[in-house]
């Protein structure tokens, strides 16, 4: 905080929300986005400084830049303006894949600047600066995934950041570690929702759905460009978690095939005792 | 309501909660278990006028009763105490699942009285009457599972319930019919979040979920007695559901393993736009 001044490029809403809460806390931030209403928005509502579709009419004067677009348009942009960082910048982005792209960006880092991955664990399910707000990071996970091309204080000015929206446990995994952990908790769990509501054949479907339903589905409203890219990138990782899957439900399968009731069981067993063990880990209250 | 006495059998989570409910309603509610300290409980917290561990002592004067327990439990009670059922008695239960047992117990019903099948799409992963409240039914889906051998009027009587309980959509499904679709929004959802919780192969998952982790897997906390027996006795449908959710986790899966990212989006546009349909329709107003 203090002097550092941090620039967002990509009023979306993550970008929005970041430039809200950071504002909040005190921060000097200004946005970059190619959309001059998502600019003024944000300006006029005072969640930035000021909006800039000419990035390098604020990246000599930035700190910490944040990139909160995808993950294409971040080297893209890295490679075109590179020249314009000023000597000690971190630069940060919200990627949920890390690995096919960590090393490309970090050699792209001019001397005296570096690139530090970061994943923060929250979202919302609608898109635009207007639906931004703070309030979705408080509590989240926020991943770090430094390498070797860090600094301690780099890092730590991630963390900062982390801390200063509010987010709950602050975690370092290197970036592989990183891939294989979201192709678990998040991409899978995307494919299931959406192969769940793609595999519905009745009409009348929305007349009986429990609490149970419409939880498990309503991350199937997806953002085909970005998740598309998310899924590609992190292939190898998420097809080996969805062969885990189906193993576990060919399990459930089979016992209902055969009609053993044990086998069920254990199953059910087993996995209340797991997520039980999460729900305390987490603290979670509302249980 | 008026002079209809309402009993239920099973103070566990939701014949509490339904009792609480109806009583507040100006019910005269009584509970029949074989917990003693269920029915103290409920007594004392003024959620039923009275408790009974002999149910003779109150069928006699029982208008509507409530079944608030395990299918194969339902089906021994009613053979035992058959005999005591007052003239005009109708029978409603809370099954999960319907036709493999409709038929028998509508055979067994005396002369004069009927089984009403009904099926409350709530509940909590808690159990017991402590953790009881009739606020779960607010809005919730509840259906009625009548067949030619029903009344309009008997029909009517537990709809009435349903109404005065707060449940939002109250709808009329054949026994087969209703099978069908919660093997679909109901068991099937339970698998996969069994599966997925059984398929997590990292010890500090918990550091690293999502929203969507968590709310994908809270039903994986599941009373292993009570699902083992839905799963099987609606085994068919389940098994066909199982099969058309791995089709389509299939499609995704091979669009990953020849890089098509036209397939994963043309997926995630359907679902999306399913997805979002069911929440117009259900007019969800948190999304």
């Amino acid at each position: 905080m203090g002097e550092r001044r941090v620039t967002i490029v990509g009023m979306g809403l993550m970008g929005a929300s970041m430039a809200e809460g950071l504002t909040r806390k005190g921060y000097r931030v200004s946005g970059i986005d190619v959309d001059r209403r998502a600019l003024d928005y944000c300006r006029d509502k005072g969640i930035i400084e000021e909006g800039y579709e000419r990035p390098e009419e604020i990246l000599g004067e930035t700190d910490l830049l944040i990139m909160a677009i995808y993950p294409k348009g971040m080297i893209k942009f890295i490679e075109k303006y590179r020249g314009e960082f000023k000597k000690g910048l971190v630069l940060t982005d919200i990627c949920g894949i890390k690995l096919s792209f960590v090393d490309e960006v970090q050699k792209l880092m001019p001397q005296g600047c570096q690139f530090v991955g970061a994943h923060p664990m929250a979202g919302r399910e609608k898109t635009g600066a207007e639906h931004g707000e703070p309030e979705i990071f408080l509590g989240a996970n926020f991943i770090v995934t430094p390498t070797e091309r860090n600094t301690e204080e780099g890092i730590a000015a991630v963390e900062e950041i982390a801390r200063d929206l509010s987010f709950g446990r602050i975690s370092r995994l290197s970036p592989a570690r990183h891939d294989n952990m979201v192709a678990f908790t998040s991409q899978l769990t995307h494919a299931i929702a959406v192969a769940l509501v793609n595999s519905d054949r009745d009409e009348d479907t929305y007349s009986f759905t429990g609490d149970s339903y419409r939880e498990l589905t309503r991350i199937a409203m997806i953002n085909e460009e970005l998740w598309s890219e998310l899924f590609l990138e992190n292939r190898e990782n998420l097809i080996g978690k969805i062969e885990d899957f189906q193993e576990k439900l060919e399990v459930i399968k089979g016992a209902l095939l055969s009609g053993e009731g044990e086998i069920l069981k254990r199953e059910f067993r087993s996995s209340t005792a797991r997520r039980k063990q999460l729900r305390e880990k987490r603290n979670e209250v509302d249980l």
